[in-house]
């Protein structure tokens, strides 16, 4: 998507450690407008996909997922990192290595709120390893429910997570992808070559 | 907010320890197409007090905030709960003591997305004793931005966070009002006494 690439360019920060860092549009401070039109992207995408849920996982996939959920006008569930006081037991988990944290996270969805009648599109900002994707199809498996595919905001296709769950059968949607990244030679998107 | 109150009446369950279990619609869940009515809600009652971006904690706030923002059309930004590996070191930050979970939390806000030019409106989804408030006012005072107010989804006055708040000049809406709660009278609202 031109729009976001060229906004990623312009606005997007190269951090050691292989880090890029969206703060100012995408996360920290998120551009609504700009958010509202990957909304409407994701729609034109996976819209003839039957979709009847959105997946996504706190915190930085709500705001994607909530504008995409208004043009499918179908409920958003936000997976929960760690187990909050006051959701029930009775979950759906899987493990889930962070990248950006270093840290793993037990990532839970209630199972009344996916069930084998659901088709669900799974929404993230980031794709790299794949680690937080395969978590959330993990539990789109134990319910039952088909996954539709996943939308990402930024894939960074070098890492190869992406390509290894799309071998697994996953479509997965991208907005921008990044094929490679560098403080000297800044940001080459797919649709660059 | 009549539809809001409803809402809960219907598919809120109080539980032990004071807590208002709205998972299935406000919080792991989400309606998006009630949300998406909060949002107009905040904007009819805060549409002329030149709001000029949206201020909120994630996870649970950052929905509520999007869906705001669309119809104010401003940015939203979301403070984090906790040092992040690729936050930059100037920071606003607060201690917040989370009543449901039982923990404090530092939240942070990037230097770089509040200034004295900024006219804040902060969205949450509870307010309770008022910590959480009190954090983002605390914030958004350090970086010399004007707080015009609160947007709150569920208060619950009976603990009286906002009241307090209300007393030191914060305008505070909320869009239900909780004044008792129990198992076996069930939840009453401000509106129905």
């Amino acid at each position: 998507m031109k729009l976001l690439e060229e906004r990623i360019r312009l606005a997007g920060k190269v951090k050691d450690g292989d880090i890029l860092k969206v703060d100012s549009f995408l996360n920290h401070q998120l551009d609504i407008e700009l958010l509202d039109k990957l909304g409407e992207e994701f729609y034109r995408l996976f819209k003839d996909s039957g979709v009847n849920k959105i997946l996504t996982v706190e915190a930085s996939g709500i705001a994607f997922a909530c504008m995409a959920a208004r043009y499918f006008k179908v409920p958003v569930v936000f997976a929960k990192k760690s187990r909050s006081a006051n959701i029930s037991e009775d979950v759906y988990k899987s493990e889930v290595r962070s990248f950006t944290h270093g840290v793993t996270n037990t990532v839970i969805v209630s199972r009344e709120y996916l069930s084998p009648k659901d088709r669900v599109l799974i929404i993230d900002d980031f794709l790299a390893n794949g680690k937080a994707l395969t978590g959330l199809t993990d539990i789109v498996r134990q319910s039952g429910a088909v996954a539709v595919g996943a939308g990402i905001v930024i894939e960074k296709a070098y890492q190869g997570g992406g390509d290894r769950l799309r071998a697994n059968g996953l479509r997965i949607e991208s907005l921008a992808k990044i094929v490679s990244m560098s403080d000297e030679d800044g940001i080459i998107f797919d649709s660059d070559i």
